[in-house]
């Protein structure tokens, strides 16, 4: 997508340690009408595959989610981290290792918002190793609801999550992919 | 507001201890066509203030708080809740009591984000002892940025947190005030 893509060469931060600093537009800081641009592509790719429900996890997805919960008018769920490993049996529950803090969070999501008649579309800002979205695959799963695909903003083709995931069968929909990132810039394709 | 109030009645929970659950609509399950008509009605209310920032804390507040961004043409920021105490001087932040959770949280923004050039609308989910929005305050006043006034969704009066703020001399626009929340129902007001 030219317009988030021309945004992370403007605003975007390379940081050592292969860290993409997006934070003036993305997920700190929000730009909300380039955000409906990006939900609106993804509501157009997705147009025909029934979506009846968006899911993202806490935080820096919700933003974006819950546009493309509005563009294709159905209900919006994010899974919270839980500070709690003590669960009642009202949740599913999964592990998702945290690239940048280097530890696992406990993801869950209430059983009375995620089941089998749920057709749904997953969201996130970055998809560099796939954890966050392999977690809620999970998610999807344990609630025995259909996987339609899922989109991310930003997808770090070289650290092979988005592969990873289509492997799995996953329609995966980036709107920026960036092969390459280095002192000399960052490479889309 | 009509719209929020009958929701609540509705699908609205009840549980003891005074926790009013709206998670299947508002903070883990969330309808956007609710959240739109919110953000609409607090853009409507401060339509002349000359809001050019949004501010709100993760998670939940994020939702509401990018429609809000939308409707009014500006930039959303969410306030992080910190792991580290090991601050660097990027950042404004400020200590944040959880009622739910009992605990306390470092909240941070960071300095590029929030500015005396700022005219700041602090949006959150619940309004009760009022910490997470006295606490974005003490963000606001520490970048030196301009605070035009909070939306709440909801507010629940008997426990003094916007009326507190009131007295402070914040405007605090809450789309349901609940004067009263015992077996025999939810009285707003």
């Amino acid at each position: 997508m030219e317009l988030l893509e021309q945004r992370i060469l403007r605003d975007g931060k390379l940081l050592p340690g292969g860290i993409l600093k997006v934070d003036g537009f993305l997920n700190h800081q929000m730009d909300p009408l380039l955000l409906r641009e990006m939900a609106r592509e993804w509501a157009r790719l997705f147009a025909d595959a029934g979506v009846n429900k968006v899911l993202t996890i806490e935080a820096s997805g919700i933003a974006m989610a819950i546009l493309v919960g509005l563009e294709l008018s159905c209900p919006v769920v994010f899974a919270k981290k839980s500070k709690t490993k003590n669960l009642s049996g009202e949740v599913y529950s999964t592990e998702v290792p945290s690239f940048t803090h280097g530890n696992t969070n406990t993801v869950i999501v209430s059983k009375s918002y995620l089941g089998p008649e749920d057709r749904v579309l997953l969201i996130d800002d970055f998809l560099a190793t796939g954890a966050a979205l392999i977690g809620l695959k999970a998610l999807v799963e344990k609630a025995g609801a259909t996987l339609v695909g899922a989109g991310a903003a930003i997808e770090k083709r070289f650290q092979g999550g988005g592969d990873e995931l289509r492997k799995q069968g996953v329609r995966v929909e980036s709107l920026a992919r960036i092969v390459k990132m280095d002192d000399s810039g960052i490479q889309f394709g």
